[in-house]
């Protein structure tokens, strides 16, 4: 076990490591060549075009100015600048809220620490057990400050006992503050919100297909007939696979013909060429970038065809041809005349059927998750059940399939496997660096696309807003860290393992078994804290990645200022990721203060670290895909319960095998009390989460109504929810139209070999409305810029193309 | 352990015991001086006034007509008689879905007991493992017919567990069958129900005190602003305690009043008196009538001045009067043009503080308990807390109390107390029997008090309609006779030494344990069944408790036909107590299914005579205090799957210790589905059980609007949620009116001392209206009927008076 000595090392290591990433960071974010990685929030708000200084040649790339060198620690004061409604106006709620986490951390854990160590560390010194065990058993120092040092039946537990009592009330104080301060947080920024397409839209869904009727006939009337008063108009969702392979294609072709350019710049005198046939081989050599250019004129004409198929559903003949499509799904966005009455659909139920017309609070546009859309109800629940087992085999035997991998994977297998490879293993240096390294590789690979792997789960479960996806899959990222890493490293061993002890052994001794071993792990996470909190949080603003990704696009692909900014990914707060390993550092807190609180100023130190890190991250780099308006918060309340119930069972296990039974009845009523509290919180505060009063949405109706009594809210809602795809095909058509124009003007008409003679006599810029009509022109290429599709604001939008 | 002959034996005496029942109805049932008690449903429904064979003198006493005595038993295809469309316009729909879980248990047990006789019987016969042991052990008959006659480790363990598999999958479809038939029967009721006050109106509880404004103003312009187009009107609600007080004094002088009088009718000689003195003693002798009635006409004259003080509030001026009263409690019922406004204001959150204007449907009126109305949230939540740890602790622990009473009334005890008993109960006989009765006594007192206590305990929960104490209380009562009754038989321990194993022994111990004793128990639980649910069952059709009180109440207190019909008290389907005996039935078929087929005719009996004689009690019997609807179908649906969880864990638990550990696979994967479709059903119909669909209300609203439009609601609405004390003070009022006309006419001015002369120049029968004016005739005593208070229809109204 290790002693003072050795956490002081390993403290050493990982404040060096914590200060060269600094230092690094802070090196690295005052070249100007580098700024648009530690700054991409600002270009993004476009109040940033450009590298500050850039005077020279030199100066472009390298900051010539030597003072901001000394000051290299200034980003810290400069993070804790922008007040806390300035950061929701400049990043959102979300992002607020988040850093809010990290100060309730701070605010609950700093009185604690006093406490707990002017207490604690005196009551378990002074009681010495362990100095006199001391030659017959390894005792790391540690143990000498923490509870195990008191003797069985000692009185001095109820001094423990006392402190968990008042760190329970005391959290459970804050945690109320906490909560009713973000609830009112969130209803006034929901309140100040200008006025936005989701508030006045209702996602519905599962609705019923009437044979002789077209969907949108169907809703027009259920919503006519039962929100007569309020309901204003829906809007469709379109199956876009067929739209999405040919975006995808284009994509392709759009590549080929980038890399074909590029190679022709760099070496003007020779023409990149291609040979026709079938995988290149065969046919004859043409100009490759003529071929592509070609090929993608007559992609381009294809797509126009399926383009006006969907823009003619914005016309007013789009009745006809959609009609008993198959490409619209039985689920619509429908928007009301006032928020009154979105809250009032959303709130109830429709249907004599549950199951049918299921109305939700729609999404924010680019929050909608689309390939879940269409979802039928009996395959929701289907899904949810599978994947609630799914989650659970995760998490309990996921060592399975990785043990099974690893014993593959070995190097006896290897050799079978590629028998050439035998004279290079049997080196010892490799040799011993392989089996040091591929038995772990199954699990790091593992552990690195975990949360890929929940999310993908998250997503077949089939929830409907990005948002909603990512809290999800931050809970179950957090059931498998609460198993995996806090049990799994207390009782030393596979989840399966404890699976299996738990389901043997009696309910009252598993807290047993867990207490005991919880004063003796307490190096370990003290080591945990400094590896992942420490050095983990100092790398995060480092953005190492990001770096090396962008100077690497910088230079092989970037041709455009454009191509620039898409080349930078500012990225987001990860909650799938920072939520879960937020919330086991409060479990690990919350556990350990009354039990070896020495680890607590660990703690400490990473959410001081933290807190500057994540809101320097959010003020200069993070842009949000979405604005949840701090959605996330009942997690993190239920999640920080969850922890004080755990410290508690776990404390009752300890004592117990401390022979201090007569203090089981005094910690038996804290639990109970502890999941009173949070159900009166969950009542309190969580329909402010989940529902949207009335009082509120008629308050705003009223203010708006007063305020612009002539606003046309239909044109304002008109295609909000649309499917992205089809957006980029309405920017496309509506360059096509400027193209047009400019084409008519510059005479460089380019007829395609099928319409080599215009079929409409007028060719004017409305000609691609007609839904009936063919493109009828094809423009040149290049005019068409780049970025026609993704659209660029907001630049990392959600799309899910495939259904 | 009992023989087949035990068992047989046990069958002769309780179809014995339950023909002598049977007979005995069958006899009195046709005695017209019975007819009360056996048709009272008939009599209230008013289709019938007075027996049906009045002919002579003898004849309206005793049944003459011997003809009818033959056929004795044809109640019974009379009460199959009716359709299940004509209960439900007879006896409401809960009775109808009352009856349907007896057909449902013969849909279920049918099948699966002749499956199971067919297919287990010779299974375990042929086994025959006990006929070896049969020297050895004790082993009952029955067990030769059970799953312990199989070997371990035998194959035949896989017919069981695919019985199993096929009798839960047969279950689940015929509960979803079931479920989806019962929830389109309450839309298709609700749908059908005439116009109803509840069906527009909403209880809001929790409304704020604004200070400086009423409470109505504050209801009133937070409706007028939330729902401007749908709110009517709103109903307050007064604290009725100063009345409730006023009207038990009336009541116990008015029975003084009667006592005196019929004392005086038997004995004309002797007019009864009373001194006036303390306690009755003292003070100078009068004559009693006299005294009463002088004392019920001051008493009268007062609460007439607390009665103007509430009707004025539907006179114009009640705001000047109620305003800031203290009388008007924070709850209030809020009344809407629609039944689609009501259902979004149900369905919806109100404010932005999710305790303050808590919206619900409204019960109807009959149905309030008016008592729980102004709970506020905070007490609420703490209220449902402390009741569940009490349920909890009275589950489990309710043996300490009783024990500790037990050991307080034995026989030394007794003799401690009270020594002079010493000789009688030193006697051998009473002393042998006291010491086998005082034991049981304060256990057979606790069992008889359990319900009225855990109603209370529902009480103190804070619902407000009685349907949903109901519901409540029967809940709780399922869980006692879980824990006590089938989990006490087959452990044979207390609750608490149960809790105490559960919580010492690993979970997948517990089902082994209790697995073990199911076969043992089984001829236990069919004498059980013999016992409570032939005999019983045959004893509920008698109604002895009522006919011995409606006698008794017809000899001695009875004076009108009035004073009978009140005499007779129905009763109603006892939901608390039915619905978990009838589960606890469930439980034991499904439990025996697989292990001891043996038990399943038994309970076919049960299920076919307890469908018969509660369909002839429905039919003929009970009045129901309020319509539900059905809506405890949900809990019957969810404690049936609930008992398979149960049965698939024991029978898993059984298995293991057979040794069949290779079946447990196969058998964890059915809890999981059985799971699984629950929270299915419970997605797909629990809805309609709590929710009203928009569709439904608006389809309902446009109908009226067509077939009525002149409809005034707001005055169909006025007073439907009045108190229903202030109803009775409001026909005393009317009662009042037509007294003081009639009053007038026959020149019986009686002025009382305080107005000898009438302030009110012109006494006309508007006289009580104004608010402020005192009453100012007092009329004669016994022209006010009996029945004023409480008002008669219908008769067993649910008053709680004090708040």
């Amino acid at each position: 076990m290790a002693t003072l000595e050795d956490i002081g090392v390993s403290a050493f290591i990982n404040i060096v490591s914590a200060f060269a990433f600094l230092l690094a960071f802070a090196l690295l974010r005052i070249q100007p060549i580098n700024d648009r990685v530690y700054f991409p929030k600002w270009y993004i708000s476009g109040r940033r075009t450009s590298p500050r200084r850039s005077r020279n040649f030199v100066g472009k790339f390298v900051n010539l100015n030597f003072m901001t060198y000394l000051t290299f620690l200034n980003w810290m004061p400069q993070a804790l600048k922008m007040s806390e409604s300035q950061i929701i106006s400049h990043a959102g709620l979300d992002s607020a809220v988040f850093l809010r986490i990290y100060t309730l951390g701070l605010k609950i854990f700093v009185p604690m620490t006093i406490v707990a160590l002017l207490v604690l560390i005196p009551v378990n010194v002074s009681s010495g057990t362990l100095f006199f065990l001391k030659k017959e058993l390894v005792v790391s120092d540690i143990d000498k400050l923490s509870i195990s040092n008191v003797q069985p039946q000692s009185i001095r537990f109820f001094v423990h006992i006392g402190l968990e009592y008042l760190f329970t009330i005391y959290i459970c104080y804050m945690l109320y503050k906490e909560y009713d301060i973000v609830a009112s947080m969130r209803l006034q920024f929901l309140a100040s919100q200008p006025r936005r397409a989701e508030q006045f839209t209702v996602v519905v869904r599962n609705v019923p297909l009437v044979s002789g009727h077209s969907l949108s006939d169907t809703v027009d009337h259920f919503f006519q007939t039962n929100h007569p008063d309020t309901y204003l108009c829906h809007q469709a969702v379109y199956n876009a696979n067929k739209f999405a392979k040919l975006v995808r294609k284009r994509d392709r072709l759009r590549n080929w013909l980038d890399y074909n350019q590029l190679k022709f710049e760099r070496h003007p005198e020779k023409r990149p060429t291609k040979t026709t046939g079938f995988l290149g081989l065969g046919g004859k050599k043409v100009d490759a970038i003529e071929y592509y250019n070609q090929q993608i004129k007559d992609f381009e004409k294809k797509v126009m065809v399926c383009c006006n198929l969907v823009l003619c559903q914005m016309s007013l003949e789009r009745q006809k041809i959609l009609k008993n499509s198959k490409s619209v799904l039985p689920v619509t966005f429908v928007s009301f005349k006032s928020r009154w009455g979105a809250a009032v659909c959303a709130q109830t139920q429709q249907s004599k059927n549950p199951t049918l017309w299921l109305t939700n609070w729609a999404p924010e546009p680019r929050d909608v998750y689309w390939r879940n859309l269409a979802i039928p109800f009996v395959s929701l629940t289907i899904r949810k059940f599978i994947i609630s087992l799914s989650v659970f085999a995760l998490v309990f035997f996921y060592m399975i399939p990785i043990a099974f991998v690893q014993s593959l994977a070995n190097l006896e297998g290897l050799e079978k496997v590629a028998p050439f490879l035998r004279p290079v293993i049997e080196l010892k240096f490799i040799k011993s660096f392989l089996q040091g390294f591929l038995p772990g590789l199954a699990l790091k690979i593992f552990l690195y696309i975990l949360p890929t792997v929940l999310m993908i789960m998250s997503k077949i479960e089939g929830h409907i807003a990005v948002s909603n996806l990512e809290r999800r899959t931050s809970a179950k990222y957090y059931y498998f860290m609460l198993v995996n890493v806090f049990l799994g490293s207390i009782i030393a061993g596979t989840a399966f393992e404890q699976l299996h002890s738990f389901l043997h052994q009696s309910p009252t001794q598993i807290p047993q078994t867990i207490g005991v071993s919880i004063p003796m792990k307490a190096t370990f996470f003290i080591t945990y804290i400094m590896v992942d909190g420490w050095a983990g949080i100092a790398s995060e603003i480092l953005r190492l990645k990001p770096l090396v990704i962008f100077h690497l696009k910088n230079m092989f692909i970037v041709k455009t200022e454009r191509d620039r900014e898409m080349a930078m990914n500012p990225g987001s707060v990860d909650f799938p990721e920072t939520l879960p390993s937020l919330q086991l550092y409060f479990l690990l807190g919350i556990v350990y203060a009354v039990v070896t609180p020495i680890l607590l100023p660990f703690m400490l130190v990473f959410f001081a670290l933290a807190y500057l890190v994540y809101r320097h991250q959010i003020i200069n780099v993070y842009n949000q895909q979405y604005e949840s308006a701090g959605a996330f918060w009942p997690h993190v309340h239920s999640r920080i319960i969850a922890s004080l119930l755990i410290s508690q069972l776990l404390l009752l296990g300890l004592l117990s095998t401390k022979e201090a039974a007569n203090s089981t009845p005094l910690l038996i009523v804290l639990p109970i009390l502890t999941l009173a509290f949070h159900k009166y919180c969950k009542r309190r505060f969580e329909p402010a989460f989940r529902k949207y009063p009335l009082e509120e949405a008629m308050a705003k109706d009223i203010m708006e109504r007063t305020t612009e009594p002539e606003l046309n809210l239909k044109a304002y809602l008109a295609d909000a929810y649309l499917h992205p795809i089809f957006h980029s095909f309405q920017s496309f058509q509506e360059e096509e139209e400027k193209v047009e124009v400019r084409v008519d003007k510059h005479q460089v008409h380019t007829a395609s070999p099928l319409n080599s003679e215009p079929s409409s006599p007028s060719p004017t810029h409305h000609v691609y409305h007609p839904p009936t009509s063919p493109p009828q022109y094809i423009y040149h290429h290049s005019s068409l810029p780049d970025y026609i599709y993704p659209p660029p604001p907001p630049p990392y939008y959600p799309y899910h193309y495939e259904s």
